[in-house]
């Protein structure tokens, strides 16, 4: 356990569903603020470490953020194969960067972020989550909005990663779990290419989210994938959606993802290797089946909705 | 979302960690006793359904306890091939037993749990779990301690299940975690039995039971396996052992998961499947490598002491 | 302290406003009923006892409910000298008729509530509150309307007290906060009669409800004071409106009520005797500031708007 | 109600007792350090405004300091009658200086305090508290023991305040509760001096320190008497104690104290004036009779013992 407990009861609570809390006791808050665009909070908790906060919601932990980050990134990276251009969509702490950063092939890794307040806050208060990204000079930080840099953008990326905070209604990533918005990531990709799309929680209680962001990926490319990764941080499993003009191989052979691996980046990696990969891309057959069963895609006009506090859609 | 929401704001809060809190909004508590054994409670929480709380540790929900039983019972019966013989130690809500029962080729399942209090009132108040498992003819319910039953059998058993609480200090399961326990389980099996243990959180903060029992269980088993299935509730992906004297195959082919499940089983079932079941089998790199660094088992000299309140030991 | 606390952290989270949050562990739920009118919830918490919650407000607690109940019941009794019928509006738990009996020249007591349910479960479960008031030959109970009753009341009582849960909208008890209802009480009082109303916190962040209030029993009644007692239950100073059409001596002089007291009532007293009710009667220079200040008064047209959850009135 | 509700939904909770947290939601924390002697935080909390917090433990907030300060000060001051020289041992925020200096009789007022860090913070982030009372000519700041402090004092005093956080075992304030030091404190008192001791909760759970210190200071002076005042922060009535050499008035005249008020200070007074005085000045019957029954007082030997988190004494 970790060092002497604070007198002060200081605790953020987190509205998992608005019958479920999970709270977390915290040491410190380095960072509160609000930005233009969301709440910011950065604060190193009793277990798990140092946190990036937003709009109340737990966006990623020191103690267990590799979880989220490595299975956002590699699946992606591995089925394309020999990424060179990288664009991340969001992704505020810079770890979404340091792990792009990790291919050898990599030449070029363009992160566009809404809120330079939170950036520079992660640059200062958690490096030990980007690592030194930020400083990579193949790394290069746009502030600005994603729709409109992906206006700009046509048969560029290998890889899009889209790592944005969940689509809470007053929140600044609202639009960007639409249709219209993926299919400005598919002409902004290679033909080649591979999205991949952090989407949300897929307990099942909560993945109406996730299903419905499979079906919208669905409508945009031919080939597309669900897989989930377990974060504790989230009390629940956490699910991503892929998608390719590529055909998507479901049982990943191990040798072969870790001899690439070997070959094609620097690691280190503490979760991902051929044997997790193959696991990780097994979706559950309950997973599976609310796919299949789903019709509703999200559009700029019927968007999804989700209210903060827990309050998400129902199924 | 579910119903109205109680004026009442009723909440149990389960300490995950001293740190880390995951609070539960009741609708009603059906019962709340203290047994001979532990403190029992039986409520109804407004997402995740009807529980069984013992010692104030969420067992299982009727939302998602399907995401812990499925894996709990059937890998182990799958790698069998065949079972007709099952014990199950501990399992106090019949969900184990419903699940053993899914296979035809089951001729009989004795279930030992120490607690007749927490038996009867699952009975009574989670029909949805146990779903008339304990009125079929091939079930045998034993009050009883599980040492004692092991004592007087030997050879016996296709498949134990031991399915306890945590092993809180204070608790009823203390010694059911340790290698002499899991020596008795040897002898009562069949040669080419096996072995499941529900072992504990492999969130990366709360492995090291998980870890331990996984050599606990290497010291008498020749083949031993980690898994892992993601289970709300838990706030953490929650982990099995399986030990055996037969080779586990690690990559089982999800095309002959199925025609076995079919040819064998009743179904239905939620999770799992071939596919869902050559996930389930890959732990995670992590976990592996946090495996093969630990030297310490547990034996009744050196036991695991839990605290309870989330207190557990530190890695 | 009270005995070995639970393992099941169960716990009732009562917004005194929305930052403000006082949450009680408890041993057990006796009751848990939603009933014609309001849910019922009777509990026995660690420190304060058994209580009786209504729509998720502490209504009291056997720990200090006489720190409410002799302070509602006494004053006005006093001040009137020789009560003889007393009408209590409200009342549930059947303390305040307990009170009023006290005094040994009172022959009638009417206890009108609204809510049998309620009735009935504290009878059964809080005999500590009610200590057979129920059962004295004086008592009369009619579960009914309290507008309705006054309507058939006229020139009949010495006292009546107005004992009813805070007006949260959607509860049963809204309409009985305004200058009709306390025209209807003036009414049914004799000449020389006392009206006694609960009337809300008086904690400086929450007086609004307790001095509009004082003002409207100022618009039916030529002589109102207010008081106050210390109810650690409620996490506020407790207010009560008293009026009268006789004038209300502020320094009610200790001796001639211990006197009185003693010659009038039965007992025991835990709170109060001739020093305390000096010192009950003295409200603090910033309430009396406020009443001086305040110009709005409830009425049918404009009655009290609570919405529980600790969101009431702002000033 | 106050401003938007912060996205980030932090809290500290307060242990009342082991069975009631007392949680404010906060909107910003402005200072959060681990002094020499205690755990320091200064927060500003939804609805109870600007609050210091030592070890867990709210000291006061912006929102009702005014009904622990002005009750402090004053009625040993009007009991007096002519403060001249004031000594506050402890008082951190700087709020009892400021209610000391609206005497125009003082000439000097020195104020004790072991914790630097804490006085700084409150200077700095609290002037809502001090109101400039820090730069007063007539003040004197010394940082350290208050026990040495009086070792070099005698016969300097009119009035002695001991303005200390609760005696928590771990806590910087331990000895300065106990017969020895109230003996200290007499010594340094002129022989017409009047010491007021902050004394605890006066709730009927938690009473014991009170009724205790009450006993103690009554082994060292004559005339002693207990009050007390609302303080919603505190959850509970909070009582002080008073100790002289001279005769205290049990009943002081309402036009006499407003007399001696406008001639003897500037004010302005929020809650104090004759008639409030008046009011505090009348201990309940529940708290005269466990003063009466009490036998144990506190000695170097035999000290208070609380330990944080609620538990404190039995009865």
């Amino acid at each position: 356990m970790p060092g002497a407990k604070l007198n002060t009861d200081l605790w953020i609570n987190e509205y998992i569903s608005p019958y479920d809390i999970y709270a977390h006791g915290l040491v410190r808050i380095l960072v509160q603020k609000q930005t233009a665009f969301q709440e910011m909070c950065i604060a190193e908790a009793g277990v798990q470490g140092k946190a990036l906060i937003l709009d109340g919601k737990w966006q990623s932990c020191t103690r267990d953020e590799f979880l989220y980050h490595e299975p956002l990134v590699h699946p992606a990276c591995i089925h394309q194969g020999m990424p060179q251009s990288v664009l991340i969509l969001g992704g505020g702490e810079g770890a979404t960067v340091r792990e792009a950063l990790k291919w050898n092939t990599v030449q070029r890794v363009v992160m566009v972020d809404i809120d330079a307040n939170v950036v520079e806050a992660c640059k200062e208060h958690l490096p030990e989550m980007h690592q030194g990204a930020f400083e990579d000079p193949r790394t290069e930080l746009v502030i600005g909005d994603a729709l409109e840099y992906l206006d700009n953008s046509e048969n560029e990326w290998d890889i899009i990663i889209s790592d944005l905070s969940d689509p809470i209604e007053e929140g600044p990533s609202f639009k960007l779990f639409t249709k219209e918005y993926f299919e400005q990531c598919r002409r902004a990709l290679k033909p080649d290419g591979c999205l991949v799309v952090q989407a949300g929680s897929v307990g099942p209680a909560e993945m109406a989210l996730h299903v419905r962001l499979n079906k919208t990926v669905q409508s945009v490319f031919e080939h597309v994938v669900s897989y989930s990764s377990h974060v504790p941080t989230y009390a629940a499993p956490w699910g991503y959606v892929m998608g390719s003009n590529q055909s998507i191989e479901p049982y990943p052979d191990p040798g072969a993802t870790d001899r690439l691996l070997k070959e094609k980046t620097t690691g280190p990696f503490k979760i991902l290797d051929g044997r997790t990969l193959l696991g990780l891309m097994q979706p559950p057959k309950h997973l599976r089946d609310a796919i299949a069963a789903e019709t509703r895609i999200y559009t700029l006009k019927d968007p999804p909705k989700f209210f903060g506090k827990g309050v998400g859609e129902s199924r």
